[in-house]
């Protein structure tokens, strides 16, 4: 966070991650879940299956990168997932369209409190996109139901890589006619930070300290090297203010 | 315009034609020209300017589409237009940026009056996108300054094939993750429209007969096989409305 604030004056467009800095997949997961288990009667531990699910997609998205799937959007990544985690947890009595309904639960992900609010500061001085590997009509499906005001969806989708690559980064600085140094990538991982750093991105940090329950112990501080730290999104638009005085 | 209603109750998005359908490009361009006359000391017949400048559209993307251009981006092609007018119509004394700015007028283009209210009552059922020749950081752009409320941006570009190409409108639905005959191509323009139903896609026609000025005589009326004719976007959402009897 040394970087000379000056450095931050070209910044025209922020560019965020959604899963987890934008909206709390794991509480709206549990939420749904449970709510589930108590119509069909069902006994699981929510937190434990949504940290599952989640867990799953690394290596899934992993399986398109190595070339053993083709590109593959994140509906049936995470469908995939989920129908191992079905038997796994022993969950029973679903038909087809309940299974499908869950499985959207990604696109109803609840945002976090302070995340509308933010983002409406935020857009009086900046553009806003996503950026997120979550495809276009799943961050279109949630930007509508979250009310997320978004001046444009990006997605790993359009560029056929999936974030960390390079080619997602550069993509987006591009589709918004804009150099990687006009364009901040906002995010509550530090590996999405700093591989946006390496193509020449500004970086926010925002912390996201419940995003994997209470005993998170990752992304808990900023990294070495991103540009600023914020603790939610009215603080980071406050500190990119114009008139703010860092 | 005799296709049964209940065809039209499937439709989950609008994709929008732009220049012409939800922007005045004619009127802002009369407009900034004269302006930039008075403080240049320019005689320039700015009408008959206008409609050089699209006129030169088509041929330009013609030179994409035949092979002789690489992808271009309409900045671009609108660049190489406006240096022709330039000669053409001797405007001289603008200095680069001058010129650079006047380019972008595309960016700045100034909404019909009831586009914003129309797309705003037409937002709460359905999803709304752009589906435009232009490329992204200028619908992006377009929509901050006339504050048009759109859910998502899609373009030519993301495609890298200009409309009336049938790869635009599939692609479009594709990204959007619906069927084509979700998706109904709102337009000006016949032309646009019946390349869009020429794939499955729903269509609603909107007159816009000052597009092209006081004596436009084309486009006036829907072409046959036009789902919906609308006069403006309030009329369009109207009759797209869930309780509308049509």
């Amino acid at each position: 966070m040394d970087r000379n604030v000056e450095a931050l004056k070209t910044v025209k467009a922020l560019t965020f991650d959604v899963f987890g800095t934008v909206v709390d997949w794991r509480g709206t997961i549990i939420r749904e879940g449970r709510a589930l288990g108590r119509t069909h009667g069902l006994r699981v531990d929510w937190p434990r299956f949504a940290d599952a699910w989640r867990a799953g997609y690394a290596p899934a998205m992993q399986r398109v990168r190595s070339g053993e799937l083709p590109w593959t959007d994140l509906d049936t990544l995470h469908r995939m997932i989920l129908d191992d985690l079905l038997a796994q947890f022993e969950i029973t009595g679903l038909n087809e369209a309940e299974i499908e309904h869950l499985n959207r639960v990604w696109h109803r992900l609840r945002p976090w409190p302070d995340a509308r609010a933010g983002l409406a500061a935020l857009r009086r001085n900046f553009v806003l996109a996503t950026l997120s590997n979550g495809h276009v009509a799943l961050l279109v499906n949630m930007a509508k139901t979250a009310r997320l005001p978004w001046d444009c969806i990006l997605s790993a989708e359009l560029f056929r890589h999936y974030k960390p690559d390079p080619e997602v980064y550069l993509g987006a600085a591009a589709l918004l006619g804009l150099a990687p140094h006009e364009v901040m990538m906002v995010a509550a991982h530090n590996g999405d930070l700093l591989a946006a750093r390496s193509v020449g991105m500004r970086t926010a940090f925002v912390a996201r300290p419940r995003e994997h329950g209470p005993g998170q112990t990752t992304d808990l501080t900023p990294a070495a090297g991103v540009d600023i730290a914020a603790t939610d999104f009215c603080d980071l638009a406050a500190k990119l203010s114009p008139r703010a005085e860092p």
